[in-house]
């Protein structure tokens, strides 16, 4: 390294874990987009929540820190190459997917204030706003937190066994790799970015499933990581957008009409592979039952809760009920996954639907077992919409330990949309 | 990178692999400042020979290649830096271990020309030259085919792949380390120059020990990266001594009696730690039988070839029978050592004698089944002294795998030396 870089490297106060706005999920631009257009006003809160009492994340990571990477956050805006790659590109085949208005608006965006408090030895971390302003803290959040984690435990370890506790890692990753290899027809994407280990370590899982699988390896999620290595951003839509219309509602018969307001309204702006019901919010199954007809037209489908098959085959159902074919349909599976099950999902579904894979936390933070006390095994931490407008939002999902919300609102929601007994699945990741 | 470096290093025509003058075993050196006092004038050829006939160097290594690594091992010299180091460093306790007229030579030394040529699959390459001269190529010459033969088969592999390849094997390397650390009171040494992967991978292993095992690694016999790295630099003396000073013997008497006359001229230059005796030239129990009685009194033994418990109790029997305590000596294993085998050697000698251990082949090149048709796998290189003055040596070893020479002189000195039926052992590294 050349004395002018060290010189200016040690200018830096410290060493940011985000650096870019677009350092997150495409699929909080997309909604973001959605959500400027159709309710720019609404006012939401989102809240850090970490499933994982048994991480104490105060103890672990030191407060001033935590604020220096926040505050850092916000003084991030576009810059002009992030600017002329969100306008000018391509995705899923279309150009000028962001809209100039959005563009104009997202070119003048800072992220708004948050709220830190340390309770026990958890944080409270909260992000009030607009709605398009506040959605975009989720994803910065969280991986500032999942990589401060890591760097506190990082820091107590010496050069040689770093090089080895990274050299494990990678082997790991890439003998899932060699395993994904042999599954003929494999569509998997990276959509790692909220839990990663680290910004880094990302970058290099994206540009390994890059080389190991070729164009097996569809794209990443990560809008930055897209751009720098010249793969497809991949994602549609999220929970945030049900649970915030939910929220909204005026009343029982409103919420029962909200999941299918939400898509109807991505509807008028997104067609082809953007089409993607997401269907687990208040249940899947009631979800489909009562969902209009215009809706079998779409896309596919993501599974992200619940016994991963059983969503799969509720939708070839439903598909089969309302005479479409299920082999042009999507199947996109994104709740925990690993090899075995991404295996044992494509050997079940290949040929009777088009499968495809987002696979998050065990692709970008797979370091289970790899440093003393576990200390850096990933852990179940999210970052949602906890009120809309001054009202409680609510998930049942389909499995019970990912539900949130107020008890009375969950039984309320619970009878509106018909959710009986469902079976609980632990939440690993 | 800066733009200068970049422009610079885009200069080099090659990358060379031996890069210094003492990028070679210590023992080298205090040979050849042993040879240059006692037996300068001697003319000995040094010969490669790849005892893995399933390895054809030939076709893996390209000649010009060879050529270009061998030339540029001619044009280099003693640097100033090295020179002072060798003059004011501290080895083994001792300052100025080289003296003032063997500097002078060795300042103004250049490499002697090689032969090589192509034979079948495999190389024919020779030095001849004065004796202290023509003993310098051994090691570098050796490193250059080792690191020729990685980079062909590394040449062939994509930048992950390469990447995980390092991966496992530093993981492997940290793996036996950790097993290492276990064992109380260890005393281990780096003895894998001559059949490294790379000069990188030798450096990396050296830092790898000295992280993870502390003060348990003793140093390297890498004179380069002894003085890089700032550990002490390891070695005494190897079979190239007897094996000339038998081949030069005028009768059977004579013979008989060289490997005590190789040790009576070390005696005269070294003390401590530099006393260890190498028996095994031409049949360990045999040369204990009929060592001189001063010999008992040396600091200890290397056990070099044969089942290495066998010839450590020779040794034990041997100095009680000349009324040593052979827990006041020391026993340095250096054959074909993995950890499995140092684990039990340990647990075997330790307390009885003061053990040590030289780490080879199995330290700096297990790269095994890490890549495809285990092409990186270490292999049985070595590059021996064929002849002096004319007259061809021999080497019997407690392995008869490992012997070499004319199979008459192997006869006449299987009969000087009593040397009975011997225990073939495989020769892997």
């Amino acid at each position: 390294m050349d004395i002018a870089t060290r010189v200016y490297n040690h200018r830096w106060k410290l060493d940011p874990i985000v650096r870019s706005l677009i350092d997150t999920d495409f699929y909080k631009l997309l909604m973001c987009q959605s959500v400027f257009t159709n309710r720019p006003d609404t006012r939401v809160t989102f809240s850090l929540i970490n499933r994982a009492k048994d991480v104490p994340l105060a103890k672990l990571i030191d407060e001033g820190e935590l604020r220096e990477q926040l505050d850092h956050i916000r003084t991030l805006s576009l810059s002009r190459g992030e600017s002329t790659f969100l306008r000018g590109n391509t995705f899923y085949g279309k150009r000028q997917m962001f809209r100039p208005d959005f563009m104009e608006w997202f070119e003048n965006f800072r992220l708004p204030p948050y709220h830190l408090e340390r309770v026990g030895d958890q944080y409270e971390l909260t992000f009030e706003g607009t709605w398009p302003e506040a959605m975009l803290w989720e994803i910065p959040a969280l991986a500032v937190l999942m990589e401060l984690r890591s760097r506190a435990v990082l820091g107590r370890m010496k050069r040689f066994e770093l090089q080895v506790l990274y050299a494990r890692a990678m082997t790991r990753v890439w003998e899932k790799i060699e395993r994904l290899q042999e599954l003929d027809g494999l569509r998997i994407a990276d959509f790692g970015t909220r839990r990663r280990h680290s910004f880094l370590w990302q970058d290099w899982c994206v540009q390994a499933m890059m080389e190991g699988l070729g164009p097996r390896f569809i794209g990443t999620s990560n809008c930055l990581i897209a751009m720098r290595r010249e793969v497809e951003a991949i994602g549609t839509n999220a929970h945030e957008l049900p649970m915030v219309y939910a929220a909204l509602a005026q009343n029982d018969a409103e919420l029962a009409e909200a999941p299918y307001r939400v898509l109807a309204d991505w509807q008028a702006e997104h067609s082809g592979n953007l089409r993607i019901i997401l269907p687990d919010t208040y249940g899947t199954q009631g979800f489909l039952d009562r969902a209009p007809e215009w809706l079998a037209e779409w896309t596919g489908i993501r599974v992200d809760s619940g016994a991963p098959e059983d969503g799969a085959e509720a939708a070839i159902r439903w598909w089969q009920a309302h005479g479409q074919d299920p082999r042009q349909k999507l199947v996109i599976f994104s709740d925990g996954l690993d090899v075995d099950r991404i295996e044992a999902l494509h050997r079940k579904f290949a040929g009777r639907v088009k499968v495809s894979f987002g696979w998050g936390t065990l692709l970008t933070n797979d370091f289970r077992g790899l440093a003393e006390g576990d200390g850096l095994a990933p852990f179940s931490l999210v970052c949602k919409a906890i009120s809309a407008d001054g009202r409680a939002t609510v998930k049942l999902s389909d499995n019970p330990n990912k539900a949130m919300g107020p008890q009375s609102e969950i039984a309320r929601y619970k009878h509106v949309f018909g959710v009986g007994k469902q079976k609980a699945e632990a939440v690993q990741v």
